[in-house]
């Protein structure tokens, strides 16, 4: 049953630990899971080179309405990404500059919501980092109770408090906080056999040669034509 | 009924006015205006820094086709903003470069359109703030007649000749031009309570102590519960 | 019937000319085709001053599969764009900054892809273009059979190996490979006339006269009523 | 400015012209007001034979609170047809089983939702005809104000209160009060020249001859070309 | 860390308590939870009176790939639903006529996926309920491994092997396993509520006295104005 | 190059083979196609019966504009379903119960239409099969030029005059004309392969037995575990 709870003193996983995930970067941090934990591309850094390494702090509001957002602050520690989550779905500005001035002074590093931003000129400025569905000017009231540090659905994935967050350009991958020590190992595997196969293929070897892929695609069938005897 | 016509001679609001409400941005005005006069999220800038305040000249097009855009900048006068709308959903490219130039040469601000716009590339050169559904090469004829300077549905607002546009990052504000007056007021109001916030809310004061929320959520029934002590 | 087949020494049109209509973008060579040959606009460049124009070799893959966008490396030469189409409907992170590395050693300009795109922070440094319909950390298996330089729909729009594509910040444009020489000498025609045009309207000329508009409006049955006496 | 407001004893349009639009249907209304006042086509009925014509009573909600609906139903008569927008987009279903009792208790004709709708197998069971957005199961609060009978923008098209609405499957088209016999007219005029060409049409004649049609597409240059003749 | 794993011996909650729930349908069910565990409104019935109670037995899948499906058959057991989600977004017709049978057979009552869903005709013909993001043809490969009663997020909710699946025509409620006796309480008195409104509200008792609300739109500061002395 | 022509005389496949096809509807003609051809799923019948097969008339049309629909309706013979392409997204009703009616007295089986419908209730009592984007009440002029039996892209697939259309509830499949034999063997035999499976899955055997799947997942590393004995 739903509760309308603030949970505190959530455990978190060594910081040390989530900034080396954070270098890695989402795309090898979703494969070194097992390709998992990537929300749903929908959601958009308000600009570029936006980028974050941090500790959820969850909370769930009703649409159009950031009272928890509010109440979410009092409970971050320095280290945190706030991953807000409307109950239903809403595009509403849900957080601007006054909230990241906020969530700034208590250490929080950035924010994932599946709703609205607004401010983006500023919190662009700040270079506070932000993820949403959308940026709009639309205001919200703060009338209704939710709850802080539950486990929400945020683009498709479940987060828990203290779960870690990884996001950057190319997306916001959800590690479970007791798996951050395997994945960060699994992370630095594969980034060092990418490193010596990109200076190969950069020679100009092909990855066909590389990743061994001949054989297979003939075992699949694919066969190769000259173009002036395919009949197309 | 539907007439095809242009309407000249349209009552524009103190333009001082409207600059004046520009510098409060579009958010700002929102909030001010009650939490009314917001277009719909998918319009957006064709660059981040995009920023507008003006009169808006509006134009209903058929779908395709820009024959009314280049009959409205005749009544265009300096410090309006094009609002361009097809009557069914379009995404064609229905103005570039040509056209601002022509508009900017009458005085002309900016575009707002509910469909497409292409060369965005000199668009963000010459800096003319464009918001638009999409961007896109598609070009269009001039073959059907269309109207001028009557009420207009934009991203979902009515607009009506003369109203204030008000634009930038986090989206479009529509005040009617006989609100201007009021809105400016109210928008300065709360402009003077954020700025003091925003200096408690950065030394840390929380959002809970200085808005009075505490009494709210527990009213509505939140609660705090330690993790370990929580069933979840 | 469906093949999985890879279709070698693909006749290519003239680089020059096909350069020479990259100089035009993707609007003006749209306009000189007739408007025909624009891929749909959901279709976007990864940074603002992507820019290309090359000629196809197009790529069929099974959703969440890359296998054939490496096999098709092989078959690329300089001057050629990648154009990778999924067989269903796929926002996965289909191609990433090892591909582009190793396509740019074999002369690849760039690419189209109708899914997802990974490592866009890295892919903007190298400025390798890309248009896609999604940036995803999303990895890919390399296991299902496909094709290369067989005809694709890419973005609605039907493309055959070898055909010029024109990419930009407007949107990417097909052009049939027979076609280039003919869809060139309109671009430079229409670019002539545009220019005379640009001059006019910048000094302040309206449309309705350079192009002769007013005969139209009227014909169409427009009519001109000052706000005062409307009833609107 | 926004006012929440109720407002009263708004003048109809004489109810049997609006029921003999009715009988004309959607698409030949939207025609005979020159292609008007249709909305969008995301709105769709809740069982495939709805169709209603009534008398607009216009309601503007908090998304996720339908208060305003509640209130709205005092100041229904019979013939009315309920149009209700939320303030932000929203699929949550504002309006169920009891809702429509309460309504058609009062002689409310159907419902017109810019937003969601639940209990849908209750409500067609009642052929209690309902156009909306969506359909959800997701309740709402009733703790937000709004207004009744102030002019809203409902699938892109403005509705004040008193307007008639005429909807079925084809869509909804909106006629302002004041229209309403003047598109009566029209709409007749139109049904009875429909009604000769159908017979010609069914007999094997082809619309190419009845509307004339064959010229036209000479001088626009279309031409005939025998398959085995064409280069294509 | 994800695991390919297939679950077995999944603890069920009473079904008789279930279909409890299931008469009570989707709404009230959701009601009863406190507006939570309800799936996003774009899964959709494939015929408009499917309708099912059961227990989830949850599918995670490849996209394109329902290998996994077959295998969760074989841990079914009377009164389950399956409940695929694929681990990218996908429109595929992953089921069909074949493993309906196949699934009935084993006492399934039936499925909810969030992708696609085929041979509609059939499936409407034996009144097996579905529940799907799409209708489409497109058949699936069974290569890829997955996961059988995991913890899956399927049209925006959490579910866990076992938790009960109420569905109907307005939508689907996931009522944890754990939660089915409270929620049926809840869900009693809502409906016995409910039943003693409708009879007042049909008799043409106002929403507004019955459920108290005129002093709360007093105390919002709505007021009544009539149309003739309203300025709006 | 676009060229606005009307391809006469094209050849069409043996309409008792494509009748062939269309008894084994869309899902087994896309397999035996080896999964291709399919359309898009979004193009969806305007009943649940709809079910064509037939040989395509292709018509590309301007936006908002049926001219040439009422062109290609000359060259239509008895057993041909248009295939009906605009030259840029649009909903607009370019078709309805009058054009049907012309349709069906040249022998016209039924309409594929990347755009709108209207009249669809009309339509549905004649039982004339439609699939489409939208239904809407939007009407279109007949002012601009186009092309029939050109190739087109429908719902993303390619299509040229005489190929075969089977369309059912689950979806529209195309068929190239030469093609058509073959594709009708295979779909034989796929058909009376899952006759076979059919019986033994409906008596409770499962998939993995009959497939033979229980070796590929313990290849994949799939595992099974007792739910009290699984961390989660």
């Amino acid at each position: 049953m739903k509760r309308n709870v603030i949970v505190t003193d959530v455990p978190r996983p060594d910081m040390a630990l989530v900034e080396q995930l954070g270098q890695y970067g989402s795309a090898t941090v979703h494969e070194a899971m097992g390709r998992d934990g990537l929300m749903q591309p929908y959601l958009r850094p308000i600009y570029p080179e936006a980028k974050v390494a941090g500790t959820a702090v969850t909370v769930r509001c009703h649409p159009g309405d950031n009272l928890m957002i509010h109440a979410a602050i009092e409970v971050c520690r320095p280290g945190d990404v706030l991953v807000v989550v409307p109950e239903a779905e809403s595009t509403d500005g849900m957080f601007g500059e006054l909230l990241a001035t906020s969530a700034r002074a208590h250490g929080v590093l950035g924010l994932v919501i599946d709703a609205g931003v607004r401010d983006v000129t500023a919190l662009t400025e700040m270079r506070f980092p932000v993820w949403s569905k959308a940026i709009s000017a639309r205001g919200t009231v703060k009338a209704t109770p939710g709850a802080v540090n539950v486990p929400v659905v945020c683009g498709g994935v479940l987060v828990r408090a203290g779960d870690a967050i990884i996001a950057d350009a190319d997306g916001i991958v959800c590690v479970p906080r007791e798996d951050v020590p395997a994945v960060l190992e699994k992370a630095a595997a594969r980034t060092a056999k990418e490193d010596a196969n990109r200076a190969r293929l950069a020679a100009g070897e092909l990855g066909v040669d590389i990743y061994g892929l001949r054989d297979k695609l003939k075992a699949l069938g694919v066969t190769y034509v000259r173009h002036d005897e395919w009949e197309g």
